[in-house]
């Protein structure tokens, strides 16, 4: 028996369970070339809400009565490919499914001697990646400069913030909760966290950042980047990572216009995804599995299990239910 | 008799004739290493606007009961200055004013004979350089591409079109009236022009940008460029050049937030000011000069005769009243 998760509706708003459903068939059985992967971890990240909706944008929409695919973390149990081995670790945008088929193309071997292969999804893997060519290309942080990050608890967040503090900035991190303040603080070692929940939160952000701000990684979008803005020094850098706050709109939401602040201050807004750093991709592996291998980058998982619970995990991260990357456990095998 | 004209009070919103206000004095007297200049042009700009207000940015703002200080073109008339001979052309920052003191460092040589001195306050001048870092740093246009440019037919937009025009990109201005439409279409060259004042603006922007927009050098700001946003294409440039129909509210409007497509569609949207590239002016000006003389970038001027009439031609400029660059002629000798 294979399970599946098929879009059943495209959300409107918040996505909610009804959205999505199971549906069952056989184990596929495979053609020479292919391989059989049995998924172990899948990946729930805050973009696959734009494939929901119908519009394409970089990637193509998710169709309705399809499966999900996302990033997903499995084991070889069978394979006609000489590139791939019986009890093989693998990582590849793959269809929310206990089983799924591949020929090779778009997957990636794993070693499980170098790390818990769970982290080819999070900090080894696509969002550690976003982080890295997010925060090095893009914010170009410098020792002495203060690098804000909004989300700073997520998967991409708290990589990135780690990334600036080794570059020897003053890191300050934007979140949503006591124990993602205390997380990103105690464990990550930011030089501030602040709850975006809080009263002042505009005096907060200024006095967590004396000097002003030189980079914004942001997550986030809305009200908090309209705060940040303010603070925006001469020559800064805004890397738009992401807008997790806009995603559930129904209308496009109307902000203070920012511009002008842009042009008398000469900063630099820059929106990217992932895959325009293709050709780099093994750059930001080495560099994210050294940084991890000599603890300089910690991370965090929060994990669901059972693939029947991925439509929660989703919509759990639009209520920042996470901390650390969110993963579906869909066995325990690994 | 010198004439001075000075800030008389900041304007709230579209500034007036009362915010300005003449002086009288006596002719100024020099001191060793100073050079007496006789002011010919003055330009009047919009980041002026800007200096009005109370609010320090990248430059002080202008005091009350203290000079306006923009552009000027004059001639030296008297010199204590060893690198300075009378009757020689200057260009530099000096009060709106008949007459002026310099001790040299603030000015620069032009030469009559290369081109009319006129232009060192425009299309050879601060705003002709504005137009070739925007677009050449920031915009980088590649041959094929989609270029449009608000405010085309003013000082820096008819350059920075023209700019794009020579690197064999397809070039859309929008601006304010048919006479300007015509000046870009027949007279520089631009593939389309469009009247922002016209109906279905956007309908318009996209019947003549088929294929997206790659680079929008922005001068304007507001609800065009919210329109502009929706025609960006994948990977392209947003060069914030000015937002002038900004800059006259009292308090910051609301727009549509972009940036989620910035990030969906990987666009750079980079603000910044002229004196960011000092250190290339004189790449600069060769390149425009050269341009220039081999008649490859046209210019128009419009000229106010009268230091009196100087605040009249600023005013004028958040009116649309000119085409090309607004000089502020004060006296005929040249």
């Amino acid at each position: 028996m294979n399970r599946m998760i098929v879009l059943a509706s495209r959300p409107i708003g918040m996505p909610t369970k009804e959205n999505f459903r199971m549906e069952y068939s056989s184990i596929p059985e495979i053609s020479d070339g292919q391989v059989l992967i049995k998924s172990i971890y899948l990946s729930v990240d805050p973009y696959m809400r734009g494939r929901m909706s119908g519009i394409k944008t970089y990637i193509d929409p998710f169709e309705v009565d399809k499966p999900l695919v996302g990033g997903v973390v499995g084991k070889i149990v069978d394979s006609k490919n000489p590139s791939f081995k019986v009890g093989e670790f693998v990582e590849g945008r793959l269809p929310w499914a206990d089983y799924s088929i591949s020929s090779g193309k778009n997957i990636r071997k794993i070693d499980p001697k170098l790390a818990p292969i769970s982290t080819a999804l999070g900090v080894a893997g696509m969002p550690g990646l976003t982080a890295y060519f997010g925060m090095v290309d893009i914010g170009k942080p410098k020792a002495g400069e203060t690098v804000v990050v909004s989300g700073a608890a997520g998967a991409v967040g708290s990589v990135a913030g780690q990334i600036a503090k080794l570059k020897g900035c003053r890191v300050v991190g934007i979140s949503g909760s006591q124990e993602k303040i205390d997380f990103l603080i105690n464990e990550l070692g930011f030089d501030a966290a602040i709850n975006y929940k809080s009263n002042n939160l505009f005096s907060a952000l200024k006095e967590a950042c004396p000097n002003g701000v030189d980079v914004y990684f942001d997550n986030v979008g809305g009200e908090v980047s309209d705060l940040m803005m303010k603070l925006m020094n001469f020559h800064s850098r805004i890397v738009l990572c992401g807008q997790i706050s806009q995603y559930n709109n129904t209308e496009i939401e109307y902000g203070p216009r920012f511009q002008g602040k842009l042009v008398t201050h000469s900063i630099l807004m820059q929106g990217f995804i992932v895959s325009n750093y293709v050709k780099r991709f093994n750059e930001g592996y080495e560099q994210l599995g050294k940084w991890i291998q000599e603890g300089k980058i910690k991370y965090r998982e929060t994990i669901t299990d059972g693939l029947e619970n991925a439509p929660d995990a989703f919509i759990g991260l639009f209520k920042g239910e996470n901390i650390g990357k969110q993963l579906v456990r869909v066995v325990k095998e690994d």
